[in-house]
């Protein structure tokens, strides 16, 4: 099972080109990611960071556009759990447009636990392991344009 | 004496109109407030908010956007003090392009000091209040295109 | 009649204070005003943009921020139409959270009817006079927590 | 040889975590390559794209990010060439705070000469392709903090 959140994309959200400003398509997967604790999880992602001290921050990151998102789009964005480590853990991320199951960019985003009031890394607490484990992503499924 | 700087407008600041997108306009005015601080009073913004724990929030703002700016302009922000309070501070702000006087956006934006760690309203510190004055910006010299 | 819609505030767009930062508040009333052509007029605003060449640019702001607002609130944005003259259109924003009719923040945003293809003012088309006039606001009704 | 350009890190540009959101450090390596255009090339690049009509979007990119940026930080931001082929010119970017050279963040990006009139790729004109050549960073010296 993946999870997805539809979105907006926004006016200012464009660049000089007329298409979406890249790290903004990122600001969207980081968006769909705090939907999915919140929708999916059932944990805010805030309640997490700010009163269980735990939080998710980046560390690697590999995208790939395959075709411009305009302003007017309103894309699903879908997230899936691609492996699960002892700290760490990869998400993959991608868009789509309507029914179309093409994707038009995806970005693979390894996060790092770790303890807020430290800001160090720590193991993933089993509670999150099981229920990330739900959204299990194969390799083989994780979708791509070429 | 108000302070100058020259920003340059960005490629992802630009809306779908293909102008600037005018929320990026504050942040612009609002990055003048945080180089006025490092370049003219010589005490950088967070190091204020840091360690002297003053920060000076907006509370109101009045915006004026009379010309587009556009991808690629390399626009002068100004900014000037229109009024000191007790602990308000009102500053105007107003963007030119070239050696054109005329502004192509202005804003009127009423600040207050607060202690950082209360986010309570406080007094202005004095040292504060003696340097802000060195910007004086006399209404009648806040320029307008209308 | 005024329209509503709840908006998630992002983990990205926190400032340094560790609260909302305000040119941000503008993007989301931004944000609302898209969501109201979508939801309640029934007309995407990049289709009025792109298709009817219609658009409806700030020309000026008034905004007032009474309460911080932080991450993990899901604000509802207001919106409501304060007066519409031949070619310009004021708008009247608030910011609530939960149940409380407290604003947190409010705007008053003048805008200008313009043809895209020139990017100069044009007369308001009946259409949406009419279909503006379902929102009125009266000025009594704009929200203030001063 | 390769270019670099010193940021300021923003006040707006901060997470809920308190230090720099990560799609922003990506825009700031976008605004490193439109100084470079500017400072080295001497072409800024809203000329490229709007004059030559020639723009070199992004299509893949892989960052990594070792250390948090923090408001108050100036960054140095580098810029190198990695590889030129017939379309395609991979950059490599990275991050660093001081006179320490090592990185915070870098990221290797792919990006695509496109015809702008069209979108569709075309191959890099003989003009750039020899003033890039001047900024021609070389694999081992790419640096990296693992």
């Amino acid at each position: 099972m993946t999870f997805k959140t539809q979105l907006r994309y926004r006016f200012g959200d464009i660049d000089d080109a007329g298409i979406a400003y890249y790290p903004k398509l990122l600001h969207y997967f980081h968006s769909a990611f705090e939907d999915w604790w919140s929708d999916a999880l059932g944990r805010p992602y805030p309640a997490l960071l700010h009163d269980d001290k735990l939080g998710l921050p980046t560390v690697k990151l590999e995208a790939e556009f395959f075709s411009p998102v305009r302003y007017g789009d309103e894309p699903w964005v879908h997230l899936g759990v691609l492996r699960i480590g002892n700290s760490s853990v990869e998400f993959g991320f991608w868009m789509t447009r309507g029914d179309d199951p093409k994707p038009l960019c995806r970005a693979r985003v390894v996060t790092a636990a770790v303890n807020m009031a430290t800001l160090q890394k720590c193991r993933l607490p089993d509670v999150w392991r099981e229920r990330f484990a739900e959204f299990t992503l194969d390799e083989a499924d994780f979708p791509t344009a070429r």
